[in-house]
């Protein structure tokens, strides 16, 4: 029996977190499956950043470093984040952007491996990587002499794993596909072969569980402008496992990251823990604008946090991938995402058949004008057959629900039906797609 | 004759530029000099950020990227600030922190020297540098295989200009002393004997005429939360002379300095002018409150722009030298600035007579407390004689009138010849003084 909107309007009433989408501020008329690119506005976000701007800024001025504790606040929320991704406090903190981090981090992983394992020459990601991730590893791979080796297929990974391997560096979910690795069993093997594995959890924290300690990790990065809803550019995060921390420096030095820096001395001393990842002053309205994106995921704790948010997760999008299947198949929609729920992050892409390929772009711009938001990312022009076009879809179960995802799929089916696509300003491609 | 009270009311009428002052929201009471660590709120910043929040994030969302021209801030807001200090349009960008601005123009400089002259292995700076920028030289050293050298007088650095020199590291004006070097003269020097120079405009943009093209400069780099009144953390930024900038990759390969990022290709491609300096996504809050801030600067322009803030500035110093020292000089007060204008930024340093030096924090916060907003640096407590503790004074002429001057004066007075300063309270340190 086919399932119905008012199925879905059951689940919305039996679902024990729908009570968190009242935490933001989301458009009339519109359906928002690109929380995997830019988070939602939280309702608290304006007033704090007003408070922050009227009163810390223009009131207090040069004051509230110490007043409204801007010093502390790298620390104060990398402790809130810390919590969603298996941390403990006092081991995460706040700054820069995502690339940023990743270059300290894979730079002291390859300084460690330099002095214990000076052998050790290659770095060993995934093709399908954010490109970041691959130009910083670039530009540390000539600074090391190391060379960055490039896997196409998960299964090509274990076989990396030698003893030339100095560094493993992954993102746990695919921003593609949404494949999720197994961190776990990946960091171990790595371990076992005798190399380090820096976890880019961009599209993990605060969209599936993570637990750093679990898995054994020695280096995380992630981004605070996805899942964790910190708005536009939002400071990202870095983590290093207490046995590697004090090791070394890393290299970007600046003043913050010193273990006395209103001393003002003229020779750098680290910070003893974490404190060190910090560089120059932080970005003060954007930080304040993250901890309150921090605390809508937070705010889930009471009903069971991340794994509660996790299951929302997966019936959100077992639902989706069910709802397309069913309704858009015979239209020439396909699943390019894992099928298995394990194997898959909190998103879902989709691709069109062979001959309608070339209309994707334009299907998600349709979808966009029906205030159904997605994102296209384009495929190998070379090789569709291999990496097609995508729609991308994300879902936040924080704002989303079981109507949403149905009503989605609609008017999916509709733009493809009724041939939608083919109006002329769909296919116009903007800057950022 | 003493300069009276009314004397700086007339002057005050008879600026033309005191209207600017309305682009502020000074708190009640206060007079406000430190603009040189933190300037004042605009009154236009509150009104944009909210703007940013509830329209471009909070409806547009990821669309804003392109309607809201997000993407092409960092070079929208550089060419304003280009305007303030020398640089052509398409020239200049703003990112990430000041340091970490240096960390990406002083390794592309001693890059280019390891092409040019690999024999070449000093970075040469002042001990009285900002830490900050020590800090990372120490760490490109450490990777160069260069050597950081540090002379503790100005009359030191031409002995250092010879076939050794790979850099020459320099901030404009002293964070501490407010002294300011000839740019042009030492630029030149630099080039002849065969070295680049990276000149640190913290406290120059926006504080003093600066023209990098005039002198031949290589490299800058500037702040964006001082004399720019950005806000807390606000966004940096960086500039290179036309002559280099195709010539090296800088080493924070991030995908917005890629020269085509929404292609995401697996190769780093670092875009052909100033963006290749630009590294991951831009904190928006932050850079969106910089721009009204680089407004208020530029809204001097029909005035005369900065060679009129300049002339201002010039002469709210030396009344505050000529009050100072006229009020306070029997009590102990002396000037440690440079007496000679065209050496000096936009800032006053006092120190205290030998027998007062341990009273001076407790001189800073006694002011404080009354309102008048200065802040202290700690001298070398090893040689309090060659480095006293300093009383450090900015004076920001788009917010400040001659009658404020009068009145710090004033206050200083007081809390001298009344011994405020004794007060326990006012003992007390804070974290960030």
């Amino acid at each position: 029996m086919p399932i119905t909107r008012q199925d879905c309007e059951v689940r919305d009433q039996q679902d024990p977190l729908r009570e968190l989408k009242s935490q933001f501020d989301l458009p009339p008329g519109v359906i928002y499956l690109d929380g995997n690119s830019l988070g939602v506005l939280p309702r608290a976000t304006l007033g704090r950043v007003q408070e922050v701007i009227q009163r810390e800024w223009g009131q207090d001025l040069i004051k509230s470093w110490n007043t409204a504790g801007w010093i502390d606040l790298p620390g104060r929320i990398g402790d809130k984040i810390a919590r969603l991704v298996g941390a403990r406090p006092g081991e995460l903190i706040v700054a820069d952007s995502t690339s940023l981090n990743l270059y300290k981090v894979l730079s002291t992983a390859l300084s460690l491996q330099q002095q214990d394992a000076p052998q050790r020459k290659l770095i060993v990601s995934e093709r399908s990587n954010f490109p970041t991730d691959l130009y910083i590893a670039q530009s540390l791979a000539e600074q090391f002499g190391a060379r960055l080796h490039l896997v196409d297929r998960v299964e090509d990974i274990p076989a990396c794993l030698n003893q030339e391997l100095a560094v493993l560096m992954l993102t746990e979910v695919n921003y593609r596909t949404g494949y999720k690795h197994e961190m776990a069993t990946l960091t171990q093997a790595a371990h076992a072969a005798g190399a380090l594995v820096v976890w880019d959890l961009a599209h993990s924290a605060g969209a599936v569980p993570v637990d750093l300690h679990a898995a054994e990790a020695d280096f995380a990065i992630g981004c605070g402008y996805k899942y964790l809803n910190g708005g536009p550019g939002a400071p990202a995060f870095a983590w290093v496992h207490p046995r590697h921390v004090a090791r070394a420096k890393q290299p970007l030095s600046g003043w913050l990251g010193h273990a006395a820096p209103f001393q003002f001395t003229t020779d750098y001393q680290p910070a003893a823990g974490i404190k060190r990842y910090i560089c120059g002053t932080p970005a003060l309205l954007s930080l304040a604008a993250l901890e309150c994106g921090v605390d809508t995921v937070l705010a889930a704790e009471p009903q069971g946090g991340m794994a509660a948010l996790r299951t929302k997760s997966i019936a959100l999008t077992e639902l989706f991938i069910a709802l397309a299947e069913a309704r858009c198949g015979h239209l020439g929609v396909l699943l390019a995402s894992p099928r298995d729920a394990r194997q898959r992050g909190s998103q879902v892409c989709l691709s069109l058949q062979p001959e309608l390929q070339e209309a994707s772009y334009a299907v998600v711009q349709a979808l966009i004008a029906r205030g159904v938001i997605g994102d296209f990312r384009a495929g190998n022009p070379a090789d569709l057959a291999a990496t097609p076009h995508i729609l991308r879809f994300g879902f936040t179960p924080l704002y989303l629900g079981f109507v949403d995802v149905f009503d989605a799929v609609e008017h999916l089916f509709q733009v493809l039906q009724r041939e939608e696509w083919k109006t002329p300003q769909f296919a116009q491609k903007g800057q950022v797609t």
